[in-house]
């Protein structure tokens, strides 16, 4: 029975947008005992882990801490603590994720209005400052990066107009924050999720979130303490979950420390350790290096003879999408990668599905041996699919990229 | 600055009632790497964890999976998904966890009935079923062992009264399972949930569930799928919360893989590697060692002068609960005991906080060497904070409990 044998998966290089591989500092910090979630020591480690976190963020808020529980989780913790029932919430779509928020939303008993572009690009930003003057909503809710399509929505004029005329901004960063460059206050959002296991480098399982004190001062009004800590707490506009109830958490976070959960222990030390690395890099050389390797790739795949997908002006630094050559089974070929080179790609949803390949270069699996590892397995496996490819160029290609870039001798 | 300082936290002996110290070969498992959530390898993982999981929760049902989150994010999960705006839910209560549960039905939209008995005893079974003929609810809510008192309910006959009255029963075991008998089919219980960080010996940031066919015909009557992956999907019943929504989560458990979430690949590392321990112990060795240790530190207790709270006919195995004795200021001897010996126990919350201490003997941390120095920092600690103990009297006591036992030769 293979549930009882050792586990021992093997070594895969995961070029997909998330999750990607771990960094190894992380994995060796979740071996680190166990200690009580109100241990000094433990309280400190929480309290260091917001400093971090802010700085990634780049942001001035107090409030920077995590979720437990998936990327996802605080997407929702987010909206399900700022939307009640009736309130108007404009989501802006230009790809899968999009749907997510409208979905949460709508299960929130948000009134949504959605606008949807094709897939592949990203708005105008004034066609989205439009619409919020048309519908004049309480929260504007957008996707900054779309993994399923890799592309990348701005989100400065956007933000700068919620700001002025009172509109709370909610930004999903999962896939895009550690990898490019997000600006929280300079860009007036309000609040926002980023995941764990994309371009933070640890793996799945906490959702750090951010908020100013716009959002902190609907949650106040909101707050309502679970009964069998104070039963005479009540509140006629308390949030939906209790799990999710960012008015309990961040009493949880605060030196009050309610005990509104135990903290996932190992989860909130690997998120340290990855911010940590993420502080020793320092955010503009981690942009810098996550751009390199980028150019790298594409080069590359341009050399062997593939076309990129969406709007190059919106492209995702950290996620490319490929065209599938006509002819070629795209799941043959990713299946052949896995299983003879252990490097996966990834396919996408919806409408694009069986179109596109996404390969993604993020946090930890966006370095040089990986590039290659990924052109190098591509070429191989879209040729013994019978696709064509110009052999042996992409990786020539990328390694001229390496040796023109006066970044190479000081990124891994 | 200390946030830069690599990890380092002091090692603790944990006995409260969670989080507990995780299994050695747990944390080992966790610096495993990441591998692509529908590698077929990691769907091989996700397979054996479910049948790993029917045995600790001793079922036939075909659900056994885990929510990515702590332990009450399994319990809102379950909870959410099953009720409907409306439907009447009776909460017997007996602790703290009691009113959670209660808050979760209440945010649901739920009608909720409590029932209360006193804080350190249990209900007698016919009180419960004399209510549910009483209010027809359709579901009845209740935990299994209070940590917050040291209690724990009888199920069985609460369970075959449910069943012949189609009245769905669901149990919080989040403290219990792993650790004492639980027999989820036996007993005519329709979901469980549990959590990893207590009688697992896994971290915090999972929550194990199962539930049967009865519970199923639910969840697939309020099946809706995210847009993102089907816009046409619509349910007028469907589930409030999209990340807690158990119709999608276990079609990512299913051969279809629904792409719900990204799953926490080193969680579930973790769990499996738990599971797999106990598998290699055996649940009943599990049970009797728990057992062993408990009677261990119960004969310490009380050579030292010590009394337990609460009615032990109800005494959780795992959990004991202490009188703090007259004079003696209770949290300084917690404090005593981290600060000079490493040990921590716990105190309580609500009419009880102040009054009584709790130690958990739980997990991997029930064991021998921590039972020794539980009871020798305790002794210590209220000595030093002008409490009478007999000196010395109680580690002899549980040698004693150790050397007559049969069991102690085989057990760690």
């Amino acid at each position: 029975m293979s549930m009882l044998q050792e586990l021992n998966p093997s070594l895969r290089t995961l070029m997909t947008p998330g999750p990607v591989e771990a960094e190894p500092r992380v994995l060796r910090a979740m071996t680190i005992p166990i200690i009580g979630q109100f241990d000094p020591e433990f309280l400190r480690i929480m309290d260091e882990t917001m400093e971090l976190l802010r700085q990634l963020f780049q942001t001035e808020n107090h409030w920077a801490y995590s979720v437990d529980g998936t990327s996802r989780s605080g997407i929702e913790a987010v909206l399900c603590s700022i939307i009640e029932p009736g309130d108007k919430v404009l989501v802006p779509i230009f790809g899968r994720f999009g749907h997510l928020l409208a979905e949460i939303a709508y299960r929130c008993g948000a009134d949504v209005t959605k606008m949807e572009c094709e897939w592949g690009t990203a708005f105008d930003q004034e066609k989205i400052i439009a619409e919020i003057k048309r519908v004049s909503p309480k929260v504007v809710a957008l996707v900054h990066g779309e993994t399923s399509t890799g592309i990348m929505q701005p989100l400065d004029g956007i933000g700068k107009f919620c700001r002025e005329n009172d509109v709370l901004f909610v930004v999903d960063g999962v896939a895009t924050i550690g990898g490019t460059d997000f600006k929280t206050d300079e860009w007036n959002i309000d609040a926002v999720i980023t995941g764990t296991q994309k371009c933070l480098g640890v793996p799945t399982g906490m959702a750090p979130i951010t908020y100013n004190d716009r959002v902190e001062k609907i949650l106040l009004e909101r707050r309502k303490i679970e009964q069998g800590l104070d039963i005479s707490s009540s509140n006629p506009r308390r949030i939906q979950s209790n799990y999710f109830d960012l008015s309990q958490i961040q009493e949880y976070w605060s030196p009050k420390r309610l005990n509104h959960h135990t903290e996932a222990t190992t989860m909130l030390y690997a998120l340290r350790e990855g911010l940590r690395i993420i502080h020793e890099e320092g955010l503009q050389n981690r942009f810098d290096r996550h751009k390199l390797h980028e150019k790298a790739l594409v080069e590359g795949l341009k050399a062997m003879g593939l076309s990129l997908f969406g709007d190059p002006r919106y492209k995702m630094p950290i996620v490319t999408c490929i065209n599938i050559p006509e002819g070629v089974n795209g799941d043959a070929v990713r299946f052949t990668m896995v299983k003879e080179f252990g490097v996966e790609i990834a396919s996408t949803f919806g409408s694009l599905a069986g179109k596109i390949w996404r390969i993604g270069s993020m946090g930890f699996s966006c370095r040089k041996e990986n590039i290659f590892r990924v052109l190098s397995a591509l070429e191989a496996a879209i040729y013994r699919h019978g696709g064509k490819v110009n052999a042996g160029a992409a990786v020539q290609a990328a390694l001229d990229v390496y040796e023109e870039s006066t970044l190479a001798v000081s990124i891994k």
